[in-house]
């Protein structure tokens, strides 16, 4: 290391549309008390990413590095971390929503977001990873508290969230009914899906009854819709802005719980979940890869909205 | 609450002895996503606090307010947070060293942080554990990872640190020799001290042989000679600066294991811990309460280093 390392990172100094993502050399983080540097060798895109970079989002004015989980190694360890040590494979997903920046070659971040990476993925199948699996694993275990035989609706079963929280909630023995267009709804069942909803064909909300828990990851009317799909005391837990201030009174009058939710950085979550990975009970799909360099072309897919599985950034 | 909130907290401006900290008003913070409100009843002095203090630290330059620990009520939630509502009772510590300023009237900062305050204690007991009770757990359990009948030796038994991690090594099944001056060791007896070793009359390093696990919270000399005091394989978990650069390198000759930690925000530990307290096998000392207007005169009561057990000051 000379006296004065960068890295390339994804840097946007305003906000706007894919072009204003600038792949340059900026200087290298140095891990702080508690702090490790890692060495990012793959980072996926979520939802969160395109409309940080599109509106500033919860982190306000750029300049910025967006990302928020990763795969990587771990290069350097700040004072006082015993946990890591230089040449340890890990995944990360740093704290929502101020602790961005893994779309870059390193990142210096709390020891404590951070998890082995687990022994049967690559780093890019782990790097889709912290994010969408925290996400459902907090939405379906510690939100909803999901148990065997219970009924679960996901929204957008075959998206980033979506495609992870099924193979979750099936793992806790629940039936499963997912969302997706007709097109997705083979990748549904192979997921493990037991019941797939076209809702470019049909109401889901006149559709689907007596569901214990919905995972709610579209928002809006979505999640509004979604109360009348409750049993008596069921449960939507919603990832998104929610948009109508009467809904969680008209969850109360139907009986019903709601709640929004932020994911949360874990380190034992993370655990819960590589125990899962190499149990063979959950695996990301990977809908595409581009090198860092590539980053607008990455954010330009993951607009469309119509990819199956994640997105994911090399810097290797 | 008017649009202009404030509240009383000990700024200081400059670093320097106890009169550099200032109770004054100052704005109040607002939660932002993943964040809670508290407004804390009861915060209590570290040592790092003192140290902060009087010379930046890992903080570099003031203005700061320090603190690191607090039990309290949530006063209100940031977005995405469901797992408390306002309240609730809860104690957290900060993000060490870099989420500081428990010692306020009100904190914001990561829900992450916090866990419900135990119920068998008041704002004042619960207000004494995090810090300490988290380094004792980390060091103990999680680094030296302690076993039934292993022999425990903890330096400054009657200290913060000292006198929690003498009553959790204790639960875990082990045999806890502590030292103390002479006059505490009535103290150490009550906590559960199997042996008690007077540091001013003998020499511990010449006195103490077979140690599994040394809980190191004086660092610089005393790290080096609580080597000698192992087995083949034991561990010297230290919590303080070391001082001397080829430490490691004598452990490793030594045959033993060194290791330097700083404490880590973790709610599950946290949780742990509070189960130690309500089944009765945990319980802090104070040594001595202030209310926040006088908390210039708990860090010169706290810097005398002969206090047992917690200093806390009280925002009631």
């Amino acid at each position: 290391m000379n006296s004065n390392p960068t890295m390339r990172a994804a840097l946007q100094t305003t906000v706007g549309d894919p072009d204003v993502l600038q792949v340059v050399d900026v200087p290298r983080p140095e891990p702080r008390p508690n702090e490790i540097l890692v060495r990012v060798h793959a980072a996926s895109l979520n939802p969160t990413d395109w409309k940080h970079r599109a509106n500033g989002g919860f982190l306000g004015e750029p300049p910025f590095v967006l990302g928020w989980d990763l795969s990587g190694v771990v290069e350097a360890v700040g004072v006082g971390v015993a946990r890591f040590r230089p040449g340890d494979e890990v995944i990360g997903m740093l704290s929502y929503p101020f602790g961005h920046g893994s779309h870059a070659e390193y990142v210096a971040a709390p020891a404590r977001d951070f998890a082995r990476k687990p022994a049967s993925l690559d780093h890019v199948q782990a790097a889709a990873l912290p994010l969408v699996s925290l996400t459902a694993w907090q939405a379906l275990v510690e939100n909803a508290d999901v148990q065997p035989g219970q009924r679960v609706l996901v929204h957008a079963a075959a998206g980033g969230v979506g495609h992870v929280a099924v193979q979750i909630a099936k793992a806790l023995g629940a039936y499963v009914i997912g969302t997706a267009s007709g097109p997705k709804h083979d990748f549904l069942r192979e997921l493990g899906v037991d019941e797939a909803i076209d809702y470019r064909e049909v109401d889901f909300s006149e559709e689907v009854r007596d569901v214990d828990v919905v995972l709610d990851t579209i928002g809006r009317d979505t999640s509004t819709r979604s109360l009348r799909t409750l049993r008596s005391g069921g449960i939507v837990v919603s990832i998104l802005p929610i948009g109508r201030p009467d809904f969680y009174e008209e969850a109360d009058a139907l009986g019903v719980r709601a709640v929004r939710m932020l994911v949360d950085s874990s380190r034992a979550d993370l655990a819960s979940i590589t125990r899962l990975v190499d149990d063979g009970r959950l695996r990301p799909t990977i809908a595409e890869t581009f090198p860092l360099e590539q980053i607008a072309d990455a954010h330009r897919l993951g607009e469309t909205g119509r990819t199956t599985g994640k997105i994911v950034v090399t810097m290797d």
